[in-house]
C-alpha cells in the first residue's frame, strides 16, 4: 500500500490490532513480557520457521541438542530449585522423580532430539495432486501449523520433547508447563532459544508462557489467530479442563481405559500372556490395560490360569460376582474385591484390573462401548467371524487382534517420534507422529483459466 | 456381565448416566422429545449405520430421493407456513428467495441425493497399511465419525444435502436449522425418516434438534459424548457464535475474504480476466474475491484496462489513493470511493471490490497476511520465482495460480460433493469432500504379539 497507515509495518502490531489489544508488548510493572507480546514473537517466527529447509531446521536440532549437554550443570541446578520447593511443599517420591532432570536424563534427552532430527521432513510432502479435465494442475501439500501450544504437567522433558517435534515439522511452540517445573522449563527454553540463535530458526519459535498463574493458561487457550492448535499432555482432569476452556482447536490425548476381551473362540494360553502383557508390562502407562472382560464359554478354563498369573505378578482383581464365584478364585480372596461401577470407569494406572464374565460377544463390544475412553481395545479370538465384528463394532482409536495393548505407540507402529496418542476423532487419532503436526494447502495452478 | 446393575441394557441409558444426565427421554409437559433423547437416539442409529455396505446406504439415499419427490406438495406446503411467517415479519425479498421450496427445487434436491448415492463409499478405505518388524500388520482404516451436528441458516435443502452426506459416509446427522425454516425442515426429516423406514439405515439417523431455542443450540455445542464434531454453515456471526461455545469439536467453513495479487511480471489480459471472473461472476459466495492488490510497477497498465472493464461489469472500487490517482481512474468518480481499514477486512459479497497498489511482492503478501480470512488467493504472474514465494509464504487453504478464485469449491476439484470449504487448519483445510466426515481406526493384528 501507498498509504502508509494501511501498510503492515510489522506483524506484531497489525495482529494485534486485529485482536483489539492495545496493551503494550511489555507489563511496565514487572519488565516481563506479556502474554500476546510472546505469542505475537512465536507467530513470527513461524513465518519464518516454515520454509525453512530441512537440512536448516535439523542443523537447529542439533544445536539443542549439544547445547542440552553443554549445559547441563545449569540444567541440574535451576532443576534442583523446583526440587527444593517440592520437597518443601510435601511432594510424592513418584512426582519428584517425574521433575528431575539428571545428567544422564539431559544426554537422553539430547539423544532423542537427534534420533527425531535424523526423521524425514513431513512438509512439502504431496498429499494428492491431480489434473483436472479443464487443465487445472491440483496438488494438496503439507505445510506447518504455525504455532502449537503445549499444556502439559510435571516432566520437564516434555519441555524439550514438544519444542524439538514442533520445530521439526516447521511450527512455532509455545510452551506451559506445570508451575512445579518452572525453574527447569524456564532454563531449559533459554538454553534452546540460545542454542537457535547461531542458527536460521529464529529464538522466539520455542517460547515459554510468560507467568504461573491460571491467567496464563486462559490467555493461551483463547489465543485464536496466534495459536493454531493446542495439545494436552496429561491426567484426565487436565485434558478436561483446557476442553472446557479452550476456543483454540485442541486435540485430546492420552486418556486410556483399555478393555482385553477374551473370545469364546481365544487361545487360552495367548490369552493369558496378552493380558499379563498389557496389565503389568508397564501399568502406569495410557496404553496399559484397565478391564478384561471373558466370555462364559471359556471363563473357567481361563480364569484358572489367569488369576494365580495377575495374583503372582501382583495384581488386585476388583471382579464380578461370576469371577469370583468360579473356583479359579478360591484361595486368592486378599487380593480380589468386589468390582464397582467407578472400577469399569477407572483407568487405574497401577496394578490394578476389573475383570467381569461376557455372555457374549455383543455384551462384551456393548461394554466397551459404555465404558472405553476410546483409545485402545484388544480382543484374542481365533475366530474370523467374532474379529471382523469387534474390529467393526468397536469405536475405539486402536483394535489390537490378538496382540497386547502396550503395541499403540507411535514408536511401536514405526512412526519414529510421538507427539501424543490422539483420542479424539478429528484430526488425529491414535498415535500421533510428525505429520499430525502439521496442515494441507491446495495449490491450483492454472493458465489464464476462469470459471463460465 | 452377570451382574444385571453393570451389564449394558441399552446405551441409551448407560450414555445418559455417563454424562450425569438423570432426566427422563421425555419433557412431560409438551410430550416432545428433549434434546439428549434425540441425540442418544442418533446416536444408537450411527452404531446400527456405520458398519451397512455401499449398496445398502445408497438403497437408502435413493428412497429419500423418491420419497422427496412423491411428497413435494406436503413439503411446499409447510414452506409455504415459513414463507407466510417471513412475510408478515417484513424479511428482505433475497432471503424469502432462500427459504422458498418450489417443486423444481425439490426435484433438483432429489435429483443432488441420486448424485451422492453414485459416488465411492469413503469407509473402509485402507489409508495406510504396512507390516512392522515384528510381523505385527499395522491397517489404519476410514471409519465413519459417529454423529455429525450441524447448525445452518435459512435455506431448507441444506437440511436434505447434510443429511444425505453424512449418511454416505456412514455417519447420523443431528440437524439445528433456522427457526425461520422450522416448518420446512421438519416436513423434510419427517419425509427422509420415513423413507428410512423401509431400508436397514434407522430413521432416527437423522434427526432434528428438538425446539428452536437457544437453549437447543447450546445442548449441541456441548452434547460430547453423544456428538462428534459440529459443522456450522452460515455467516461470519453463526460461525463465531459456535466456536465460542462449543466443546464439541468444530469445523469452521466458509468464511472468505479472497485476494488476487497481480504481480509485476503478470500478463494484463490474464489479470484483467482473472479479476472479473474473481468478482463478478457471481459475487454472493465465499470464494469471490474482495481485494485486488496491484504490484506499482504494472499498475499503470492493468488499471488502464481494469477500472473500465469492472464499472462496466457494476463494480463499485473502494481504492485506495495510488489507485484513485491513476489516470486510469479519471472520469470514474462515481464509481470509486476511497477505502477503509474496514473494506480491507470486508467480505463483501456484492459487487464492491477492495483495490490497492502495493511496492513489492512482500508488502502484497504481509497485506494479505493481514487481513485474509485464509480461504482462497491468488497469484496472476509469469514469474516462477515470485509464484514460488507466494505460494510458500502465503497462509491459506487454496493458493490460485493465475487462476480464478473461484475454482476453490468441491466440484470444481472433483470431489463429487461438498460439505463446507473449511478455513481451519486442523482435521481439514479446503473444500471438504465425503472422506472429511470421516475419522479413521488402526487395525493391528498380531499372533500372540506381547512387548517385552
Amino acid at each position: 500500500m501507498t498509504e502508509k497507515s494501511y501498510t503492515v509495518t510489522t506483524s506484531s502490531s497489525s495482529k494485534r490490532r486485529k485482536l483489539g489489544r492495545m496493551s503494550d508488548s511489555r507489563n511496565a510493572e514487572s519488565d516481563r513480557p506479556d502474554f500476546t507480546s510472546v505469542a505475537q514473537a512465536a507467530r513470527d517466527a513461524s513465518v519464518a520457521l516454515g520454509p525453512l529447509t530441512r537440512t536448516q531446521k535439523d542443523t537447529a536440532l542439533l544445536a539443542i541438542a549439544d547445547a542440552l549437554v553443554e549445559r547441563t550443570a545449569e540444567i541440574v541446578t535451576a532443576n534442583s530449585r523446583d526440587i527444593a520447593r517440592a520437597e518443601a511443599n510435601g511432594t510424592s517420591a513418584a512426582l519428584i522423580d517425574r521433575l528431575t532432570l539428571t545428567r544422564e536424563r539431559i544426554a537422553a534427552i539430547a539423544e532423542a532430539t537427534r534420533d527425531v532430527a535424523a526423521l524425514p521432513d513431513p512438509v512439502g510432502e504431496v498429499v494428492r495432486g491431480y489434473s483436472l479435465p479443464n487443465g487445472l494442475q491440483v496438488r494438496q501439500l503439507r505445510v506447518p501449523m504455525g504455532v502449537v501450544g503445549m499444556i502439559y504437567e510435571a516432566r520437564p522433558n516434555v519441555t524439550v520433547d514438544a519444542a524439538v517435534l514442533a520445530l521439526k515439522s516447521g511450527n512455532s511452540a509455545l510452551l506451559r508447563g506445570s508451575s512445579s517445573a518452572f525453574d527447569s522449563n524456564t532454563i531449559l527454553v533459554e538454553v534452546m532459544q540460545a542454542a537457535l540463535a547461531s542458527t536460521d530458526v529464529p529464538p522466539a519459535a520455542v517460547s515459554l508462557v510468560p507467568g504461573t498463574s491460571h491467567d496464563s493458561v486462559k490467555e493461551l487457550l483463547t489465543a485464536r489467530g496466534l495459536v493454531d492448535v493446542i495439545i494436552p499432555r496429561g491426567g484426565a482432569e487436565l485434558i478436561q479442563s483446557v476442553i472446557q476452556n479452550a476456543t483454540v482447536p485442541v486435540i485430546e490425548t492420552g486418556v486410556g481405559n483399555c478393555h482385553v476381551y477374551i473370545d469364546a473362540a481365544a487361545d487360552i494360553q495367548t490369552a493369558v500372556e496378552i493380558t499379563l502383557n498389557s496389565k503389568v508390562q508397564r501399568p502406569s502407562v495410557c496404553n496399559a490395560a484397565e478391564t478384561v472382560l471373558v466370555h462364559r464359554e471359556v471363563a473357567a478354563e481361563y480364569l484358572a490360569v489367569a488369576i494365580p498369573a495377575l495374583v503372582d505378578a501382583g495384581v488386585t482383581l476388583h471382579a464380578d460376582s461370576a469371577t469370583r464365584s468360579h473356583r479359579a478364585a478360591v484361595g486368592f480372596g486378599d487380593h480380589i474385591v468386589e468390582v464397582t461401577p467407578s472400577d469399569w470407569a477407572a483407568e487405574f494406572y497401577s496394578l490394578d484390573l476389573a475383570i467381569g464374565v461376557v455372555d457374549s460377544l455383543s455384551d462384551a463390544i456393548g461394554h466397551i462401548r459404555e465404558w472405553s475412553t476410546g483409545h485402545t481395545e484388544v480382543i484374542v479370538s481365533d475366530s474370523e467371524r467374532a474379529v471382523n465384528q469387534f474390529t467393526a463394532q468397536v469405536d475405539s482409536a486402536a483394535i489390537m487382534v490378538n496382540a497386547s495393548s502396550r503395541f499403540t505407540d507411535g514408536a511401536e507402529f514405526g512412526f519414529g517420534a510421538e507427539i501424543g496418542i490422539s483420542t479424539q476423532k478429528l484430526h488425529a487419532r491414535g498415535p500421533m507422529g510428525l505429520s499430525e503436526l502439521t496442515t494441507t494447502k491446495f495449490v491450483v495452478t492454472g493458465d489464464g483459466h476462469v470459471r463460465s
